[in-house]
């Protein structure tokens, strides 16, 4: 069997890391081409050590690149991974950077890859628009690898033609679903980190715990799936062992379950169409003894609602929404921010900013910007 | 769009009376061309009204066939539905008869027509070594009705020739799986036919409080999908929201899920590929609160053991199985035998009966016959 060549960028962040563990589980299956990260140069050095890519990025340059890296080709700085891509000849790109950054790698994937293995929201959240119409031009799959979309995917995969009538996402309801709605507001770092049933980076295990992930987690189904928003819903499902479903317009519904184990939809996404045995946990039946479910309380999570109304109102309300939040999640993790102010930042930058179309990528970036500095204004008001 | 013509044999049991509904719905996708029943010469000749098909049949000749149903072919006797089948020209036949019954119909459908739709459980639980190579060698798919088997087919319609690792049928458990197991054994008829979930025929009623209809349908799924048996497992799921899943070998389950309408898994087979829209009940997730499941207890429901015990045997252990099964449930229902004395008939004629091959379908109506002798000498010594 010939290796399939897959560049990882975000090599050293939790998606990378686990796709690094399959790749060196399956030797005979996969060669890392391409590693880039963006400041973790020592974890950079090993993973060049261990996997002797043809290309490795690092956004900041270090002092000093040790004797026995150097062959392999180093890109640095802000565009370093995109050129590191673009130079490896990968055949599939696995987008795993966190935030907007991970935008310009997915675009180069379009343009150098046969594949984009998809890890990044941002891409889909900020441009969904205009990104899901460059993949269809240049012929190439987008492949989900969260795990609510990888899920959808694969009930997908039965879909014989027929179209879907409604995509259910589940959500944990992340760390704080069960604390008392009025303590809320000063829950710490901490407290937010310890995520019920995943293990995950700091900025997606917060955006847990406000659900505003949920809510990016629409519009990327809408954008990845073509569904509009009213055929989207979310449930609130604690155990996180149904990790999406799909129901058909015969009522029928079909759902993917798991262990909670990133490299579950990791694995199926680099294997597509094939799956890639590896120790997962099996689910028993048995000993799990309950599913429950229950509707997501928009009061308690406002930043789902926030979501909701950045994905009706279109253009680049989105890239606003998102922007605002990087921000204010920055904040809190540096606790110059409450936890209940995080939606408070997003609700007021989105206030402020009118909404209008976002012709190209430059615009997104533009929009992002804005959304920033208004942002940051924001939590120094707070 | 050209209709697809339908043969219906046990059109006026429960399937087919379902089965009758959606033709009714969609008389445009469908045309009954056949129907065939037993002995209910009333509801046939209704049915034939309405639905005017090309040959009809009844086991047992009326007394008078009236005027206005004289229009279509009629057939007579133990195998009139088979030859009303042959001649009506159907492309599917819908194989709903209840019991070792149906076994010349499906016969007769892999040698006329081009595709089996399969309700009737005995076919493949007393002759499935001798369907499946048949079918296979006739070219002639087997769609299953039951909803189990539906199930697993409609997720593993997203295989992507990817072989499943287990397959986990759901058990609602019965109308008396909460009662107390020192009363079960006195269960009366009146309170077997309450099932919790499903609307179904009263023999398949009673082989769900026995759980020896999970037994039959583990030996089913060995059959059509060509899985070991220590591959198939059965999990208690009460609410019968989770219709049946597929485990696969990097861990990832898929699951069919619906409400529990028959309607579903036979429109699914009807249609198939195509998902015919109904007006199905839609789950509700947050509504339905929780799924819950534990493990099946053999000592509660023998039946399964034996089931699980006849399939290891092999050759006709399965035709006993099933033949004591038939005259046990039988005499319990005439109240000649107490509930629990069901299993004890089973266990021994099973006793009684050396294995052996089964060749041919005479080799099974010989190891049926055998089996009923034995089994209602059991129940006159009970």
């Amino acid at each position: 069997m010939s290796k399939r060549t897959i560049a990882i960028l975000g090599a050293t962040g939790s998606i990378g890391t686990q796709a690094l563990d399959i790749v060196r589980r399956y030797p005979d299956r996969f060669f890392a081409v391409c590693l880039a990260a963006n400041t973790s140069a020592e974890k950079m050095f090993d993973l060049v050590r261990e996997f002797r890519p043809r290309t490795a990025a690092l956004a900041v340059e270090p002092e000093t690149i040790p004797e026995d890296v150097r062959f392999c080709d180093w890109y640095f700085g802000a565009d370093a991974a995109s050129r590191a891509l673009a130079a490896s000849g990968a055949q599939d790109a696995l987008c795993a950077v966190v935030g907007i950054a991970g935008l310009s790698g997915v675009w180069t994937a379009f343009e150098h890859c046969e594949r984009l293995l998809l890890a990044n929201k941002e891409a889909l959240v900020t441009a969904g628009d205009l990104v899901m119409p460059r993949a269809k031009a240049a012929g190439v799959p987008v492949l989900p690898v969260d795990s609510e979309h990888s899920a959808i995917f694969q009930c997908l995969q039965a879909a014989n033609g027929n179209p879907a009538a409604r995509l259910i996402l589940t959500a944990s309801g992340g760390a704080l679903r069960d604390w008392p709605i009025e303590s809320l507001h000063d829950a710490a770092p901490e407290d937010v980190l310890k995520h019920p049933n995943w293990t995950m980076g700091a900025k997606i295990t917060v955006d847990c715990a406000t659900m505003l992930n949920k809510g990016f987690e629409v519009i990327e189904a809408h954008h990845l799936f073509g569904m509009p928003r009213d055929m989207i819903e979310v449930v609130v499902h604690p155990q996180s062992v149904i990790h999406s479903m799909v129901e058909f317009r015969d009522g029928a519904v079909l759902a993917q379950l798991g262990a909670p184990d990133m490299r579950g939809p990791i694995g199926y996404a680099m294997g597509y169409p094939e799956r890639i045995p590896y120790e997962a946990r099996r689910l028993d039946f048995a000993q799990l003894k309950e599913l429950t479910f229950r509707e997501p309380d928009r009061e308690r999570f406002p930043c789902l609602r926030l979501a909701e109304e950045a994905l009706d109102a279109g253009g680049n309300a989105c890239v606003t929404l998102n922007g605002a939040n990087e921000v204010a999640v920055a904040a809190f993790l540096r606790k110059e921010l409450p936890f209940g102010a995080i939606a408070e930042v997003i609700a007021r930058v989105m206030d402020e900013t009118p909404v209008k179309e976002i012709p190209s990528l430059e615009d997104v970036y533009e929009a992002d910007r804005a959304a920033r500095e208004r942002a940051w204004k924001a939590v120094g008001r707070l």
